[in-house]
C-alpha cells in the first residue's frame, strides 16, 4: 500500500516552526506539518486564574490552552463556534489535552502566581492539528518563559523538559505515522501520543474508529510514535539552542 | 502500601447490575461499582439522527450517549450544567467516549434507520463513573436491541460483541486497578481502558496527571485492566444468558 | 367511572420514603408515590446565597430548590435542558414552588447564615412529581437540619412544622385524589395543594385545562387534598419519630 | 387599618382600557389599573405553531403569550432579560399563566390553523401586572378575532366567554382586593384569580409568602376576587358592545 | 415625485415630546415623530460601571444606552431578542450609537462616579427609530441631570450642549429628509446624522443600500439634515426653558 | 506634529496582499497594512441563505461576512467571543459593514442562487482592521467569483466594480490618513470610508470620540480618504490584471 504523498509508513511530513510570528504575544510560532498550519501564541497574565485565587492556592501558577479553527481552514467551511453559542465537544477535548500536556512539563511553583494562556488557532488543516498544536505551543511557551527570565520576573526557566506530540493510525492493517486528513478519515484506529524529551508518555489516546485493535498493534503504534516524537524534540532543541546557544533541556 | 478499603492492587470493587431499573426505557440498569452508582438507559427513536438524514446516509442507524451527574452525587454539591448554560469540557469528553465505545461493537447497518439514545446519569460518585457507565450501558443497549428483535423490528441482534471498561492508575509507584475517588485524586497516572469481549481495545486513554509514565508502566496498567475487564465481561454474559438462556456473544 | 388502577376517587397510591438514599448529602431520600420516583437531597452550604450577601441581610439563611427529570423518566425521551441551553418554563415554575413551600415552614433566622440546596431529580415519572418532590424534600431537609443540630452548628431545629403536597383533579366530572400521568392528561382541572402539619395552606394552584371550574368543585378538591395530605404528614411524622424517638413537629 | 391610597379593603383602583393603542397589531390596548400600565397586543400569524405542525394536529389553532417589563417600569431599574441570555423564572410563570387563561375561553378549533401571539409589555409597574395583562389581553384578543370575522377568515367569533383577573392578599390579617406594589410587598398571602364571564375559575394561585393561610381566609379572598372580577367583566363588556353594538358574550 | 404623506423633500414629520411619561425614572419622555413612538428613560445608578471600577478610572461617570423594539411595534411581529438568547447586530449597532451620541455632549467628570442608564424602547415604529431615540433621550438625560443638580448631588449640569439626530436618504434620485418606513425601504442611500446644538457633527453614518453615492449627494444630504436638526434643537430648547425658565444651553 | 512612524498626514502605511494564502477556500488572501494583518477568505456555498429560501427570493445570491480577532492579535489578550457565548457589539458592527460593502459592488442576480461566505480573521492588529478586511476581502471575493466563471457555473463575473476602504481621523487638529492603533486611541474623530473603483461612496462612518467635528473637517477627511482609496484600488487592479491579463474593472 502506497501513501497518497508517497511517504513510507514511518515517515513524517516536513515540519517547520516559524518563530515570533505575531508581534504582540510573549511567545508565538507558526508551525507547519505538511499542509497543517497552526498559529500558537503564549500570553503571560500576571494574575493567577480565578479558580486558584478562590481556592487560595498560593505560590503557584497555571498554564491553560484554547484551540480553534478558522472557518475555512477545512475543506468545507465550518460554522464558527460563537455562532451556535458554545464550544463544541471536539474543541473542549483538544484544548484540555493541550493544556494538560504543557502543564506536565512545567514547574507551576517555579512559574509563580501568574497564568500563561496558550492559544492554538488552526489556519489550515490537513490532519494532526492537535498534535501540531502541542509541538508548536511548547516553543511559544518556552519563549514566553524565557522572556520572564530575561526580565528577571522569575529566577530560572520553569520548564522541566520538552514535550511534543504526533498521531499514528492503522490503515488497511498497516500502522502509519503522522496521518493526513484523507488518511485519518479511512484509518481503523487513530492514536495521539504526547511524549516528553526524556521519552516518557504524557498522554496515550488510542481510539478504534471501527475495528478494535490488539495489544500487538498498540505496541507497533507506540514504536512509530516514539521515533517520530524524537525527531520533533530534536527540532525543538535546535530552536531552543538558537536562542540560548546552550545545551537543550530534553535530550531524546 | 495498603488501599483504603484493604483491596489488593489488582482487586476490583464489588459490581452489581440491577436490570430493568426504570420502567419506561427499552433498556435500563442501575450499575454499582463500590459506591459509584449510575443509571444507564437505552431509548429507541425510530428516526435517524439529523446529521445522517442531512447527509442522506441511508440504511444505517446510530448510537449516541449523554452523561450527567446529579448535583450532589459528589462530595461537594456541583452546579447543574444547565445553570451555566452549556455542557462542560469533562462531560463532553465522557459522553463522546461512551458513544464511541458502544458504536464500536454495534453493527449500525443491521440496526437500521433508527437512533438509540443512551443516557448515563450518575446518582452517586466514587471514582470510575465513565467506565461504569460504559459497562452498564452495554447491558441497557443489549436489552433495547433484544426488544427490537422480539418485536420483529430487526432480524437479528445488531451487536457484534460485548464491551466493558475499567480504570487503572499508578499510586506511589504501584499500578492499581479500579480507583476510588480518593485514590484517583492522588494517582500520578490515570488510565481508562475500554475493551471488547474478544479482548481487543476500543479505547486506551492514559494521562499523566503529574509524572510522565514509562512504556513499562503502560504495559503493567494494560495487564491489570485486561484482567479486570474480563471479569466484567463474564458478569455481562451471565446477565445476557439469563434473558437468552443461550450462549453469550463474546467469550473472553 | 373506574380508575385505571381500581383506586377509589379519594384513594392515594402507595407511598414509601427511602431515607439516606445517597451517601454524600446531609439529607437524602428516594420517595415513591406509585410509579413516580424522585431522589430528593438537601445540601448544606455554609454561606448565604449571593443575593443575601449583596443586600447585607445579616443573620438569616435561605432554602432554595432545583428540579429536573432524567431524560427517560418519561414515556418518551425528552431532551436535556442543558442541550437547549436554559431551564424551561415548567421547570422554573416547579422549582420555585418547591423552594417557597419549604421556606414557608423554615425559620430562616434560626437557620443562620447558610444556604440549604434542595435537589429533586425525578428518575421515573407517573404524575405528581412536583408534589412528591415537596413531600420527600421535607424529610431530606429535616434530616439535614437535624445533622446541623447534632453537630451543634445550630441550637435547635429551625423547622416550625411539616409540609407536604398532593395533586387533585376533576375527571369526567368527578374530583379525584393523586392523579397518575394518564389521568392527569385527561383531567379538566388540575390542582396542586401544599399544606402544613397544622392544616393550613402554603399554596393552592388550581388550573382549568379546558373547562373552567365552579366554587363548589374547588371546595370538593380542597377537601380531598386535605385528607390526602394528612396521611402524608403522618408518614413523615413516623419517619421523624424513628430518628428522634420523640413527639413529631406537626400533628394533623 | 387604612390603605395607603385610602381605598377600602374591597375597593379596586381605577381601571381604563385604551383601545387601538398601537397601529400595527390586529388588536392592541393600553390597560391602566392605578399606576400599573401594560401594553397588550394580539398578532395574528396565519400558521400553526411549530409543535402543532410537528404533531400534525390538524384543524386547530393556538393562542400563546409573552410578557416583559421595560427596565425602568419598576422603582429600581432591572436588567433586560436578553442581557443575561434567557427568560427568568418569574417571566416564564407569568407568560404561561396568561396563555392558559386566554386559551381557556377560546375555541381553538373555531380559530382554525393559525396562531395568535399575545404580547404584554409592562411600561409602568405598581402591582398586579399579570392580572392586568390578562384583563387587557382579552380585549386585544377579542378585537383581533373580530377582525378575522370581519375579513371573513373565520365564520364566527372563536371566543366562548370573557376572562379577567385580579389579585387579592391578606395584610395584617385583613383580606384586601387589588394590591399595589407596596401592599404586595407586605402581604402575608398573595392570591391571583382568573375567572370567566360566567363566574367560573380558570386559575386560582394562592401563595403564603410567610404565614400559611386557613380555609376560611381562602374563602374570604375568593369572595373579594369574585366581586372585583365582575366589575372588570362589565368594563370589558362595555368595550365589546361599543364595537359590536350587540349583546355581550359573558354576562356576570 | 410626491411623498406618500404629501410632505416636501425637506419637510420633517410632526414631532412631539411628552415629558415625565413614566413615573419611576429620573427622566422619561415619549417622543413621537409621525407614527414612530419611543419611550426614552434615564435612570441614575450611584455606582460607576464595572469596567471603570476595574480600570480604577476615578472621578468620572458614564452614560450607556440600551434599545429594543416591542415585538409588534413593527408591521410584522418580530421575535423577542431574549427568545433567541442574545442581542442582534442591528440592536447592538443602534444602542452603541445612542450611547456615543449622548456621551459626546456630557462632561463625564462633572457627572461624578455614577452611571446613567438610558433605555429607548420603541412601542411603534415607522422609520427613524434610532434618531428619534437620540433626540428624545437627550431630554430624558437632561431631566435626570437636572434632578441631580436640584438634589445637590452635583454642582452644575454636566451637559455641554444639546444633541439631536435625523435621517435623510435618496429616493429616486432626490435627497429627502426624515424617511418613513416605506420610504426607507426604497431608498438607494440612507444616512443618519447626529449633531450638537452648536451645529457640529457627532456622527455621520451614510450607507449605500444599492447605489453608491457621490460627494455631491453627500453634501445635499448633510444640508437637509442640518436644517432638520436645528428644528429639533429648538424644540428641545423650548422644553428645557419650560423647566428652567432660563436661557437654553445650545443655541442653533 | 510628527507621526510615530514619521509618515506625513496623507501617507498610508505599506500595503501588501498575499494571494492564495490558504489552500481550501475558493479565494483567500493575507492582507497587511503596516502591522495589521488579516486573513480574508471567500467560500462558495451552492445554496441560498436560509432567509432567502424562506422568503422565496428566486434567482438571487448573497454575500455575507464574518469577522473575528485572534485572542492575542491585540496588545493585551482578549477573551474569545465563544467564551462569553455571543458575538459582541463591535464585531457585529464590523461584519455587517464588510458584508454591506461587498454586496454594494456585486450583482446578486448574476451570482445566482448561492452564498459566498467571506471570513476576515485578524491575526495581528494595529488599527484599521475593518478597512483592511474590506480591501482584502474584495480580492478573495473576486478570485472566488473568477473560479465560478472558469468552472462555467456562472457566465460572467458578477462584480460591477472594485471596493476598498481606509480610515482617517483628526489628531490634535490635523486630519490624518490610515491611523495606527496608538493614533486611533488619541484621535478626536475617527472616520471609516468605503469607496468604489468609480470613486463613489458605499459607506461614510464618522464618529466624534470626544470633540464634535465641523463640516469643514468632514470635507478634509473625505479628501484624504479619497486619495488613499484610489491607491488601494490601483493595487487591487494590478492583482486582478495579473490573473486576467486584462483591463481592470474599476478605473479610478
Amino acid at each position: 500500500m502506497t501513501r497518497v504523498d508517497s511517504r513510507s509508513p514511518n515517515q513524517m511530513r516536513p515540519v517547520t516552526i516559524n518563530r515570533d510570528y505575531i508581534k504582540h504575544p510573549e511567545g508565538s510560532v507558526l508551525i507547519s506539518i505538511g499542509d497543517t498550519k497552526v498559529i500558537c501564541t503564549a500570553s503571560v497574565d500576571e494574575r493567577q486564574p480565578r479558580f486558584m485565587r478562590e481556592q487560595q492556592m498560593q505560590g503557584k501558577g497555571w498554564v491553560t490552552a484554547e484551540y480553534a479553527m478558522l472557518p475555512r481552514s477545512t475543506s468545507d467551511r465550518s460554522q464558527r463556534e460563537v455562532t451556535r453559542g458554545s464550544v463544541g465537544g471536539r474543541t473542549h477535548e483538544i484544548q484540555r489535552l493541550i493544556g494538560r500536556s504543557l502543564r506536565a512539563v512545567v514547574d507551576l511553583r517555579a512559574l509563580g502566581e501568574r497564568t500563561i494562556w496558550v492559544d492554538c488557532d488552526v489556519i489550515q488543516a490537513d490532519g494532526g492539528t492537535r498534535t501540531a498544536s502541542i509541538t508548536g505551543a511548547f516553543i511559544a511557551l518556552w519563549d514566553a518563559c524565557q522572556k520572564l527570565v530575561n526580565r528577571k520576573m522569575i529566577k530560572s526557566l520553569p520548564i522541566r523538559e520538552n514535550v511534543a506530540a504526533i498521531s499514528v493510525g492503522i490503515i488497511e492493517g498497516t500502522p502509519m505515522l503522522d496521518l493526513r486528513y484523507t488518511e485519518d478519515a479511512m484509518a481503523a484506529v487513530d492514536m495521539n501520543i504526547v511524549m516528553t524529551g526524556k521519552g516518557k508518555f504524557v498522554e496515550i489516546q488510542g481510539t478504534a474508529e471501527e475495528t478494535p485493535f490488539s495489544r500487538e498493534e498498540s505496541n507497533q503504534m507506540l514504536d512509530l510514535a516514539t521515533d517520530g516524537i524524537q525527531k520533533l524534540i530534536r527540532l525543538q532543541n535546535r530552536l531552543m539552542v538558537e536562542k540560548l546557544n546552550e545545551v537543550s533541556l530534553g535530550d531524546p
